[in-house]
């Protein structure tokens, strides 16, 4: 399916039937992220996957009560990196590196110019950094979800510090900056189907400077 | 082609080849990342088009003399809201409301709660918030990008205050967040092309809680 017609029949999913998507779907979902490009491809950020229905249960209420949290399929939770540290800026050069097969003086350059960078600015907006890079491949998986008509809701609703201790995500060092609830829609019940979908009039969303 | 196959082709394109991309897929690109979603349906952000080469080589020096800017056939700049403000959030409800022809009381309590959300933030705070939206944005132009085979590379290595300037962006109450340089690989000449794509392991990226 063309990626407009697609873009136009996705929708943000307030009622899933609690279906199950095949395994090799959700792998590729989540694949289309893990191939997204992120800032000196350093990749700040996780993805937690649940699709147990007692966890799903306890994030519940952290997150507005929102029925798609349950109804969902699986509930991908996007998590970055609460910092960025010269061990982790290290490590991934060196995987880089290995996988290349080339010698560290390589990256050298642009490690340093990475720790230069990151090495500006406080904690919190080096996490801010990470979550925006974060949605880069949330957009991805919402643009493969979608090809293969698998509903996906981004939702920020939610509490991300109950979320994170729920998880132990903050002694791995992330935060959760993103759910994805992916399902199927409840054609029957879901009043958010049938609205008109409204964006911006293109002319106040792109300007051609010339 | 498959979006596994799709994003495994594309590569942060550092040589391009300067020819120009047709006007309706460029159009096509812009209108995936119309199409995103974003928190509370705000959009809090713009998409600035250049391909006129006196403004790429002006742009050339603030963002690193990367040669894609002048490379590339189209340079879209991300430009997120310097802030929510009330005036913004009413002018999105009002118009949503004219759209699908339904009453001001019908998104009041959605209203609401997105100026009592974003009323918390300080203006940066909010800044960041918007930016992360461009991103999801940013996401499904690269996706739509990839399937018609148009090199897309996000550029974050430039002087945004310089920009903004140079723009006049800030009287628009925007920030460029992003850049996506698109366009043709040089396939002769881009080392970036032939390297191994190396993304962290698959399990240091996903955890399924069971």
């Amino acid at each position: 399916m063309n990626i407009i017609k697609t873009l136009n029949w996705r929708y943000a999913t307030k009622k899933m039937t609690g279906s199950k998507i095949p395994q090799d779907i959700v792998d590729q979902i989540i694949e289309a992220a893990h191939l997204a490009p992120s800032g000196i491809g350093l990749q700040p950020y996780e993805i937690i996957v649940i699709s147990n229905p007692e966890l799903k249960a306890k994030i519940l209420p952290i997150a507005m009560n929102q029925p798609q949290i349950v109804e969902s399929s699986h509930l991908l939770i996007f998590a970055a990196w609460d910092n960025y540290t010269t061990e982790r800026i290290d490590n991934v050069f060196h995987y880089l590196n290995k996988e290349r097969n080339q010698p560290e003086s390589t990256t050298m350059g642009q490690k340093n110019f990475a720790l230069g960078y990151f090495g500006k600015f406080t904690q919190e907006e080096n996490f801010h950094h990470a979550a925006k890079q974060a949605n880069i491949a949330l957009g991805l998986s919402i643009a493969a979800a979608a090809l293969e008509q698998i509903d996906a809701s981004p939702m920020e609703g939610f509490n991300p510090k109950a979320l994170d201790e729920l998880l132990g995500l903050k002694e791995k060092g992330l935060r959760s900056s993103m759910l994805l609830a992916l399902g199927y829609r409840d054609e029957a019940n879901d009043w958010n189907l049938n609205v008109k979908k409204v964006r911006k009039p293109k002319e106040e969303f792109v300007t051609e400077l010339k």
